[in-house]
Parts: structure tokens; C-alpha cells; sequence
């Protein structure tokens, strides 16, 4: 099941009778997750995980704010992200202090990633809207959190109009613009708010107003931005000169084009700037250290897994990012359902192509808080003891097969109005069948991933999984592996993505000439690695085609023909939204 | 929500001054369930229930013998029918005695109903199999109870040898034999076990074996069969002479048409015979009072719920047994997937029409059994609690539909091999959610027989439910008034088939002059209807419609073209025997 070849150099510990080495220099990884922040401290030498803030969020239910009306609804307070940075990294810094080698004084630079798209309204001073006393109650001036999904409409609007036109600004992003983007939810939130729009100068992600509020760069007309954000969630790209026209965006909404920003985005191992002095001291840290731009989680997390050209990385946890850098030297064809391809938003010199699931870890945590029985016990043993039942059971054995899109499915069919299935249950199905047959949907849908790229020449030579996921659950690693017939390997660091950003700053600051030899110091995967077992494998062959067919007739692939139960799914959403409008006179719920 | 229009006589209730009438009759249904048998005594003159008897079987789960290796497995002991006749019979007597009018010596006669097709081997004497000690513990011996689903390739076999034959057999059941019925289980109980083949005399359904063995008439060469079970399981009809010709069957397996019984099967207003004395003496009746002839528990209900033609009376219970008389004055045009056409198996002067659902009950039981949260408590209390959760809910609110198709479809796909499906979840969907879905599901699947009635210009004028459900649950038969668009009247008896079965008895023994003279004096419906909501059912309206997308799409309707997604389930089976021969060496699992 498992084989034992390391990748990747071995972290070192340090022994206890190590001498203090003042030319150790650190980086901090600065990571937003969607229920916290963490702050890791790496010394840039090794990869050495030095120490680890945690700050979890306080607004909402685990830090999203939510509408029991609209399940599509979901924000975040900025409140949360500037306390959540400063308490982060003062935890990590006072963890640190008991680090015989380092010293406050040895940080040379900070990274951020983010979530993303999670887009924050703010004023022409860079200030997030939420955070004045006026709107911080009000959601809709809040960001708005990468699992949103109120603009579908919307989204489904910029899709027709750039394709109408004949636009090229989907090419890249998989041909269909999703709900959960920047423009998508910028023009949902020009149209239902008015009123703040008005107010408001700027949208910008996550990641690019952590770096810009760290170096007091806040002015969203000229603050630092990454490209992977604007490249794969803002349709930017050099080949059309940047964002979209000013008269395509003027045409779906008159004046969106105010938020057509003009600065160049640039990758990672750019400088944002230095730590504004005020803000290191509040920090603890050293003033005018560098701060990298910022990317969104799951590409840092990629170059923090160690990733090179050909690998596949997979971010596994509520929902899955997957990234892949591939070499620029040929021009890649346009992908259907890909969420983006663009040069150089993982590592300087290559595409880096995004794709990923909407929901995965909250599929299982969705089963085991509303489906599963007393006898498994609360919500972390459930999942522990539905874990050790189904992995008693064969692949197919349940008869089951589920499609894993009960948030929808992001990659390949980027549709928000997709919902779940489960078929084959008998009188006799139990919760480990139900349980086993979610995760080996989640397979099915990671494999789906895996087979477009490769069907338009991608090469995927390698997997490396990250996440709490892949950390903590052999049982659904190893169904990855026969359901996929890879070797599954696990990034060896357990804060990919804040180490991923911790790579970039080390070589912001200097510390590093370049990406590839920040990765190669710093990064790694564990010994052991999740083997196919050909025996499974070929069952889930078997089940994978069914879930293909199934995936082809309840889903729009672009490329196929719908069948008739392609409107099944949309067709109950629509009743859904009838019944709880009839409900609530108001009309507010599920708009 | 509710009308109070009356149907029928009330039942009369004795007042305390009563005098004692010695002219009052009184005869007892004996009900024969799935988990247990009930005997009823009942006042002739009015229907008045004095008292009832029960016994739970006591072999296999709840009554059940079952093989956790095969959920096609469902078989009872001869011996939980035996003693649970004796046990419930005395029961009942035991507390009628305690009412001032009542003696056993004014018991005129024995009506006998059960679950169909349940089958049993006898021997040449007539005694089961199964009540011999050598055989007493092997599953095959015993009855094969109705949900018994292992004979699913001998069911296809007859379909399609008499389709290739040109036969008759199959135009008045629905033009598919079922796994469930006597030929098919025969046909595998010989190939399968031809030690106790040669054994065996004869199989006799239950609802004529109990008649037989109170009689002491029991050579199964020519015992009392009832039209009933012959003409809906056994392919009986007069118009080609009785049951299958003998090569039809030895086409099919040598040998088989030694169990074609020619003894002429007659409705159950005729007497079995009269009660045995060495019978009479351990039940403590009279010897020599009538014996009705047996028949299934749904078309007694049928009778006990006081159908006339052009009611369709449902049996709702762990499945549903849906039987409609309708009148001879015309030839019934061939309806497709309904489980038989047969003159007199309800009501003497009319064809008795019989369709179901495989499960009903037994998929909310599901539910709670295996997939409901602690929250709701332990099995009964969570059936209350989900039904009060989910009639909270507005119809389509949840973005659900279920198929329920659990334990495979009756009426009128007649497949054994297809299973649920429950599309539309999302992160948020609620236990409450997926139960009121199933229970829609199961209603979707009542108004899908309905239609297929109305569709081959049956009338169905008008609905009476009796049964567990309809007696309890008024969440669940609003949502059948809603759904089907038809008020649900629900029988005045609790025990409906018990109180057919009486009704019987007392034509049989001479006490009404005929059987729609004795439902005058002795059946009724409840003054409480369940009227629908007309928003209510236009949204169902909108649901049905998925609901027969996905029907149709999932499921073999004979006469519409199967999509390529009609393979889906049965290729699941597939897999799942494969697995599971795979774990078990010996192949016995799930063959």
C-alpha cells in the first residue's frame, strides 16, 4: 500500500546542542484559510518549520457569514483578517522565541496567500469598507468569500456576453466564467448595492490587500497585485492588454469599468514593498523587510509542496484546489473547464493551470453532521469510525455511486446550479456505504480533473496532495490512488501553503536566487506514498465509467451534448427558489 | 386540510347497560404480516372489532430470515405460522370473553389472508418442509417470502420464454413475471436444490395453506386454492385453461409441470371446508364452522376498507399492495406493469386489479435505521420527529427528489434490480430534507400507478388507504393528497385485512348473503379526509415531472425506449456481486 522512496531533501531538526547561527535568516508564510489565519516561520536554509500562529476567525459560523435564507451567501469581515495577521504573527514570533537559533531580527520578508476569489470593497483610500463603523454589519461590504455563489446569475451573464461578442477573455479560464469570480460578484454587487457602490473605489482580492496593507501601498488604483488573481479570476491576461476592455465591462454594467485597475500584475518572487514601519511595529518585526505579492492558497501551496513543471498539486481540504505548472515552451490549447490558464501564476517561466472541486472535505463533514447515526458518536469520532467501516468495504461493494457536486462542480463543468446524487441505495445501505461512496465521488471528480488535462496533452507525471486531508486521512488517500492508479505522495510539510509563501518571500528578500532553488532548500514530500492497488483499480474502472455517464447526462460538459436530465438539477433549484420566495414574502431568500 | 365527510355505517359501540344478544355471529380474520399474524374477531352485524390477537414470528429478524450476505434473501419458518395461528387465535378469544355478547360458540366461521406471493414446500401429505427436523434450519425449505428477490434471473427467464413462445401467460400481469412470484422461486428452488425438489410434493401459498391445514384438507394435489394468489402470482386464468400449459413449464426446466395443480381456484366468498375437530378443539372454536378461502392481504383490505368498484384501496405498510376492483362489463385492454388482471380476486362480478410499491415503509425505516442523527432520537421517536421536521418544510423547498426504488419497482417496471436515487443535495440539506424527499418519492410512485390505471381507461374514482402509515402518520398522507391531487380517505379499521378476511367468513358461512351485503353492514371509512392544497400539488405537479425524467430514464418501462442511463443500476449490481463474490471464496454471496 505504501512504498518508501523520499523526494526531496529530509528537513533537519536541529539538536539540542546546536549553536546559535546568526546567518540563519526566516521568512514568515502568511496563509488564509476560510476559517483562519496562519503565520509560519521557516528558516529559509532548510524549510525548517520554526513556529506557527493560529488565529481563527470570530465573525460568522467558523469565521463565514452566513444567511440561513440564501445558502448561496457567504462573506467574511476584514475585521478578522487584520486582527487574525497581527495576532498570527505575534503568536509565531513569541512560539519562536524559544528557537535557540532565531531572532526577530533574522526576518528578512513576509509572503501572503489567500482564499481567492474573495474580493474586498474598499475606498480610494484602500480602506475595506466593512471596516468603517457605518457598514460593518452589512454583508454585502464585507468580502466576499471565494465559496460565495450569489452572482451565478451574473456569471452566467459576463459567459454570454463575451461569447456573444466573440471576446477572448474566457479562453483561459475554461471558456465559462464562474460565480464565484471577481467580475461576477463585482457587477452582482454594483446592481444590488448601489448605494455602497457608490462609495466604493476598488475591489481587491485578498491576497493582493494583505501585502498592500502591510507596505502601506493601500490605493487600489496603484496598489501591488499578483497575477495569479487577476489572471485566473479577472480574466487578465498579456495577449488581450491586460483586464477586459473598458466597453465590455461598460456593456454589461455601466460604470464597472471604473474598477478596470491598469497596474501591471506581476508573480511572486516580486516585491510588493517594504514593511511599513508602523505596521512592523506592531508586528514585532523589522521595518522595510520584503513583502512578496501575493497569490491566491492553493498555488503557494504548490510551489510549498515542491512542485516542478508536471506535477500535479492537490490543496484537499473543505473544497480541493488543484495546480499544475507546465513549460511554457509551446502554446497550450484552450481548455474547456479549466479555471484558468496563466503564465507564470505558480513558478516564474511556466503556465500555471488552476483547477479543483467546490467541495470535498465539506461533503464528508456535510454527511457526518446531518446524515450519520448516534452509534458513530460526534462530529471527529463520526468521521474516525465511518473512516474504519468503509475502509472494511471493497470498491463497488456498496453498490453505490454519488456525484460529488452538493456545492456545486468547479472543474470541468463550472456550474454553481449543480447539486448532489447518490444511486444504488437498497433497504440494506448503510452510513460507512454512503460515507465510502462520497469520497470515492470526490475520486471520481479528481480523477475527471486529471483526464482533461491529459486529454488536451497536459502531461500530469506526478501528484502531490496537501490539506488537512491528505494529511490526516489514509483511508481516502489510498481510494485516491486506486481510483486515480497513481501513486498518491503527501507534501512533506503539513502549512504547504504558508510555506509555499514563505518560499516566495525568501526569494523577494533575496535569500534565494530563484524560485527553483528557494523549493529545492526548503521543500520536500514524505517518505511514504499512497500505491495504487491494481485489483481496486480496475473495480473503479468500472465505477468510473459510471459515474462519467452519470457526470455527462446530469451535467454540461461545453463539449457534449446535453442530454434531457441536464436540466434536472437547475430544474429543482428553480422550485427550491419558488418555495422558500413563497415562503418568505419578502422575496430576499434565495434570490 | 381535512373534510368530515362520512363514508359508510359508523361502527356501533356498545353501551355499558347492553343486554346480552345471543343472537350476534361473529367470525375471525386471521392476518398473516411480515413480522407477525393478527387475529380479529369481528361482530357480523356491524363490523364491531370485539377483540384481536397477535403473534411476532419468532424466527429471523422480525420474523424474517435473512442472509447478510445476500439482500435478495427473505424466507419465514413454516412454524412461526402454525403457532402463531394457534397463539393469536386464543389471544383473541381469550380477550373477547371479556365483552358482555360475545361466546366462542357464536363464531360461524375463519376468513385467512397474507402476504403474497409467499409460497411454501410441502410434502405429499401436505405438511411444509421446513416443519420436517431434518430440514428445519435450511432457508430454502422454508417460505419464500414476498420480498424474497433471489429468483431475479429465473423471473426473466419466464418473461422472456413466453414472449419467444407467443404466450398468453403474461398479457394480465403487466407482461413481466416477477422475481416475487411462484413460478419464478419455484423455477430456482428446483435448479438450486434438487435434493429438496425430490422431497417435495407441491408449493402452496400461504394464504391457501393456513385454509388447508385448518381443514385437514392439505394433499396439495387438491387442496382449496384461492384465485386470488393463482391468478396474480401463478399465472391463472380461465381463458387459457387454467394455470401455464405442462410444456410451457418443462420448457423451462424439466419436471416443473409437476407442481401444475389442477384443482379449480375459486374466489373467497366459497368455503374451504369446515373446521377440523382436532383443530377446533386446540383453538377452542366450534368444529365444522366455515372456512373461507384464503387470499392476499391487500385484496381483503381491499374488502375490509369497503371498495366498490372503481376504489383503489392502499395497503401502506412496510410496501404497498394497491388493488382496485373494476367491473366485467367490459374486456380490459392489456396494461403494462401492473401485476395482474384477474376476474373475481377482490370481489365476486369484477376484475381485481393489483399493483404496489416494493417498499414504502421499509425505505423510511431505512432512513432511520442507518442515516438518521442522534438528535432525533431512537427509532420511533425519530420517525415522529423527522415526519414534524419535514412537514415543516413547503413542497420543493428542499431541491430533493428521491426515486424509491430501494428494494427495486413493482408497479410498473416490475424490476427487482433497480435502486433509489436521491438527487439535489447540497452542504446544507437536512435529514428532514431527505425524508420528506423519500417520502414524496414513495407518493410520486403511488400517482405514477394511478396514471398507468387512468392511462388504459380504468377508473379510479376514488382512494381509501388503510395500514400502519395511513393510520398514523397524517404527514405523510397530506403529502399523498397533495401529491396524487386526490383526497386520501383512510379506512374506519386499524386492522383492514383482518376485517376483509371477516367479511369473507361470514359470507362464507352463511351469515350475509353476499360479500357487498356483509361490506355494508360491516366496513367504512373514517369521517376525516385528507383533501389537497392546490398550491401545494401544483408544485408536486413541477416535482412529478422530474421525478418521471428521472423514471423513466433510470427504469424500463416496457414501451418507451430505455436511455443509455438504464443500465446504471443494474451495471452497479453488477459490481457489487462481483465485489462481493470477490470477499466470500465461495461465490454464495449475492449470486
Amino acid at each position: 500500500m505504501y512504498d518508501t522512496r523520499p523526494r526531496g531533501r529530509s528537513a533537519s531538526t536541529l539538536g539540542c546542542c546546536a549553536t546559535l547561527d546568526t546567518r540563519h535568516q526566516f521568512t514568515i508564510g502568511i496563509d488564509y484559510g476560510t476559517s483562519s489565519v496562519r503565520a509560519l516561520v521557516v528558516d529559509i536554509a532548510d524549510g525548517r518549520e520554526v513556529a506557527c500562529g493560529e488565529y481563527a476567525y470570530r465573525e460568522g459560523e467558523q469565521g463565514v457569514v452566513v444567511d440561513a435564507g440564501d445558502p448561496n451567501i457567504a462573506r467574511q469581515h476584514p475585521r478578522d483578517y487584520i486582527d487574525g495577521l497581527i495576532a498570527s504573527v505575534r503568536n509565531a514570533l513569541s512560539a519562536a522565541a524559544r528557537d535557540p537559533i532565531f531572532t526577530p531580527a533574522a526576518v528578512v520578508g513576509i509572503g501572503v496567500d489567500s482564499t481567492g476569489s474573495t474580493p474586498i470593497p474598499v475606498d480610494e483610500a484602500g480602506e475595506a469598507l466593512a471596516l468603517k463603523e457605518e457598514f460593518a454589519r452589512d454583508p454585502d461590504a464585507m468580502a466576499w468569500l471565494w465559496k460565495d455563489h450569489t452572482a451565478h446569475a451574473e456569471a452566467e451573464e459576463i459567459t454570454t456576453h463575451a461569447t456573444e461578442r466573440g471576446e477572448p477573455f474566457l479562453a483561459k479560464c475554461g471558456g465559462v466564467y464562474s460565480s464565484e469570480w471577481y467580475w461576477a460578484k463585482l457587477l452582482r454587487y454594483l446592481r444590488k448595492r448601489p448605494d455602497l457602490a457608490a462609495r466604493t473605489a476598488g475591489w481587491v482580492e485578498l491576497c493582493d490587500f494583505v501585502p498592500a496593507w502591510l507596505t502601506d501601498r493601500t490605493d487600489p488604483s496603484s496598489c501591488p497585485r499578483g497575477v495569479c488573481a487577476a489572471g485566473h479570476k479577472a480574466m487578465y491576461h498579456p495577449s488581450w492588454g491586460g483586464l477586459p476592455a473598458d466597453d465590455f465591462l461598460d456593456n454589461l454594467e455601466p460604470g464597472l469599468s471604473r474598477f478596470r485597475y491598469t497596474t501591471n500584475p506581476v508573480p511572486s518572487d516580486h516585491k510588493a514593498g517594504g514593511l511599513a514601519p508602523a505596521i512592523a511595529d506592531r508586528l514585532g518585526l523589522t521595518p522595510g523587510i520584503a513583502v512578496a505579492v501575493g497569490a491566491f492558497d492553493a498555488h503557494m501551496g504548490a510551489v510549498g509542496a515542491g512542485a516542478g513543471p508536471g506535477t500535479l498539486v492537490k490543496i484537499m481540504g473543505t473544497s480541493t484546489c488543484d495546480c499544475l505548472a507546465t513549460p511554457m515552451d509551446r502554446e497550450l490549447p484552450d481548455i474547456p473547464g479549466l479555471c484558468g490558464i496563466v503564465p507564470e501564476s505558480i513558478l516564474p517561466g511556466a503556465y500555471g493551470l488552476e483547477a479543483g472541486q467546490s467541495a470535498v472535505g465539506d461533503i464528508f463533514n456535510w454527511f457526518v453532521s446531518h446524515l450519520t447515526p448516534a452509534e458513530y458518536g460526534g462530529t471527529d469520532a463520526a468521521h474516525q469510525k465511518l473512516s474504519e467501516a468503509a475502509a472494511e468495504l471493497s470498491p463497488g461493494e456498496s453498490g453505490l455511486v454519488a456525484l460529488d457536486w452538493n456545492n456545486g462542480n468547479r472543474t470541468v463543468l463550472v456550474d454553481p446550479l449543480l447539486t448532489g446524487l447518490l444511486v444504488g441505495q437498497t433497504l440494506q445501505t448503510t452510513a460507512a456505504e454512503v460515507y465510502r461512496a462520497l469520497v470515492e465521488g470526490t475520486a471520481f471528480g479528481a480523477l475527471t480533473i486529471i483526464n482533461r488535462f491529459e486529454d488536451y496533452g497536459v502531461v500530469v507525471s506526478d501528484v502531490i496532495n496537501c490539506g488537512g486531508i491528505a494529511e490526516k486521512n489514509p483511508f481516502v488517500m489510498q481510494i485516491y490512488a486506486d481510483v486515480c492508479d497513481r501513486p498518491m505522495r503527501i507534501s512533506r510539510s503539513a502549512q504547504t501553503c504558508a510555506l509555499g509563501a514563505a518560499v516566495f518571500a525568501s526569494v523577494a528578500a533575496g535569500g534565494h536566487p530563484s524560485v527553483e532553488a528557494a523549493q529545492a532548500a526548503m521543500t520536500g514530500t514524505k517518505a511514504s506514498v499512497y500505491v495504487p492497488d491494481a485489483g481496486r483499480a480496475a473495480t473503479y474502472r468500472e465505477l468510473f465509467r459510471i459515474y462519467s455517464q452519470l457526470h455527462d447526462a446530469f451535467g454540461s460538459t461545453g463539449d457534449k451534448p446535453r442530454t434531457d436530465l441536464g436540466t434536472v438539477m437547475k430544474d429543482l433549484i428553480a422550485v427550491r427558489q419558488q418555495a422558500r420566495a413563497a415562503r418568505s414574502p419578502n422575496g430576499a431568500a434565495d434570490a
